[in-house]
């Protein structure tokens, strides 16, 4: 179900065989939380060359729920969108969105953000909604420590998670998928930035046996640094043969340092969430569109981009359609910013399979610099 | 520059010639005006196959402004929109927006509604602003009186919009077109609901001579068969081989009664207002998506249409975009009224070219009525 096809020092190309066709990684997989990658309609997905998206477990559950989307036939029917999607645990918004009630061996309860309602996830739960929902690839139920956050918290929190792992696989062996086609399972490597814990929850894992695995509790507030030192220390404990999946991972220069550390996957509403703010990536950095200074600038977002938006519109145009709060700027800044990342993934990858990606980091690194920065 | 090809009683199918393309009548034109239908990209409208789209003079000389339309060559260059374009001329908005300082014979003083900053609006500079805006038709600077309206006040008002039409025109002809293609002008109608005022409005713009003659001033909050009994007693007096336009109208229902009564041409909000709230037009009267009972339902918005959103999405799914604040909705229910406004008049066209329309007419009055109804 996973191929490394070619390998450029750390850095891998493979094929990820689903069920609803192969995903080229390395990989960026636009964010559709609520079953909407939010301003793109799924035909923009599939020009953008969007082979696998997110969907996320919690917000699905609350709406439209599990039973709707069982009497359509899962998530794939109910948006449309017959390629691969991930679907994200929940985990992390129950921490975050909800009111939390209670955490314990069980699972957590929570209260919904949307109506105050009380519910419960269970490792258990967690895998039988992704059944419902029919995604390619189920994430487990996990604790997402914050950053800051102390050694004995971490610890304590990484052996709840590594129970409930062991839970989830087991749920998933003991079930079948609802609409006749696989479904993958990660586990998720959590630890804070404590390089024996994520160690340890590595070695835990990897004896459980997943299909792929992911990184999680980065991307959280802590420096960049850090998030590279414990990609780095993780890598070499996953194992070859198997997806790595950096969770919530980032700016167009944190993708190509990740890729360079042996990361294969990653998510991120950077793209859609800055778009809908008027920023937008160019080949040489960011910039937003709202600037004056584009008023009657003549030029594409980016000239070197062959998207829709940059081979019909001028940033004269998007800048009055983003002051004149239009609601085709959304869509426009959106389906630029994802197409840009899909391209920057899939020049990577050409790269790494032409052993060229050492070059092609340097100078691509180095194009993204000259312009504005994004602080991730 | 415009034939009537067809007759079926007072109805009538014709082709507006313009320099951007043949604009096939009866003809809706979705309302841009900021330079973008809203929710829309141009491509949509394309798709809707949109043959000609409204702007407006107001809100385009506010922003961006006719200095940076003319650096661009025009709005359609602007707007990456290679159609034919028809810019009101504002006066509607100096009414209604802006806070107005001052009307008097030489033109009307008023606030920008954006930042409060004075401006004066006379018949020519109205005409200078759509020759920067490069509009294919360019409407009149009139005075809409409201409704109710008193006789003496609509008498008043209709000397100053007839003598505005007289500059107006001398203006046009005094003047050349900036971007070498050709521009149209067309007249107003006004007289409120008094058939003889708007009689001798229609007289005073014949003697003037335009390319094209609107109906204004209706349309805002007078009984709908005041409304018909109007265009009826207007009809007559204007000239059989011009164009004729009934601005502001309407609802589906509105369009085929007014086709009936002889009229060529419309612009409304209603397709993208509406169906950013959620309401959708169908063949069999309008819905709306928020609503609970569309919760699990499997249909397309309309099992009669043809567009994209219709053979690509359910009622669900988009009630579930609606309740969950997705932006894609806006777009898919925009696309799909526009298609549907655009769709019914081509449908009405045909019937007139095959003198059926009255048949044709009351079997879709009937089944746009076997659905919830429209106030207007």
């Amino acid at each position: 179900m996973f191929e490394v096809i070619a390998r450029n020092g750390a850095a891998r190309a493979g094929i990820l065989h689903t069920d609803h066709g192969d995903v080229p990684t390395p990989v960026f997989m636009p964010v559709g939380t609520q079953g909407s990658v939010k301003a793109l309609a799924q035909r923009d997905l599939r020009e953008a060359d969007a082979h696998i998206i997110l969907g996320n477990t919690y917000h699905l559950y609350l709406r439209p729920g599990a039973d709707v989307l069982e009497r359509f036939g899962g998530l794939h029917a109910f948006m449309s969108w017959d390629r691969a999607i991930l679907t994200d645990s929940g985990g992390y918004q129950v921490f975050s969105l909800s009111e939390l009630r209670r955490i314990e061996d069980k699972g957590v309860t929570f209260k919904s953000h949307l109506d105050g309602s009380t519910h419960e996830f269970t490792p258990e739960q967690v895998v039988a909604i992704q059944r419902s929902i029919g995604s390619d690839i189920i994430m487990v139920l996990d604790e997402c420590t914050p950053y800051p956050c102390d050694r004995e918290y971490a610890g304590t929190s990484l052996e709840l998670t590594t129970r409930w792992a062991e839970r989830s696989r087991e749920e998933l062996l003991r079930t079948k998928p609802l609409y006749g086609h696989r479904q993958l399972q990660f586990g998720i490597v959590q630890g804070s930035v404590f390089e024996d814990l994520r160690q340890k929850s590595a070695r835990a894992l990897r004896s459980i046996g997943f299909d792929g695995y992911a990184i999680g509790g980065l991307a959280v507030g802590e420096p960049l640094e850090e998030m590279y030192r414990i990609v780095s220390s993780v890598e070499p404990a996953l194992p070859a043969d198997k997806p790595r999946y950096l969770m919530g991972v980032g700016t167009p220069e944190n993708l190509v340092e990740a890729v360079a550390r042996g990361i294969d996957m990653f998510d991120c509403v950077l793209p859609t969430r800055n778009g809908r703010n008027g920023q937008v990536f160019t080949s040489m950095g960011t910039l937003n569109l709202r600037n004056a200074s584009y008023k009657e600038d003549k030029r594409p977002i980016d000239e070197r981009c062959l998207c829709h938006v940059c081979t019909t519109y001028t940033r004269a145009y998007l800048r009055h359609l983003f002051t004149s709060k239009e609601v085709l700027a959304l869509n426009l800044a959106s389906l630029h910013n994802v197409t840009f990342y899909l391209t920057l993934m899939r020049e990577m990858r050409a790269s790494i399979l032409e052993s060229r990606f050492p070059a092609w980091k340097e100078e691509t690194l180095g194009r993204l610099a000259t312009g504005q920065t994004l602080t991730p």
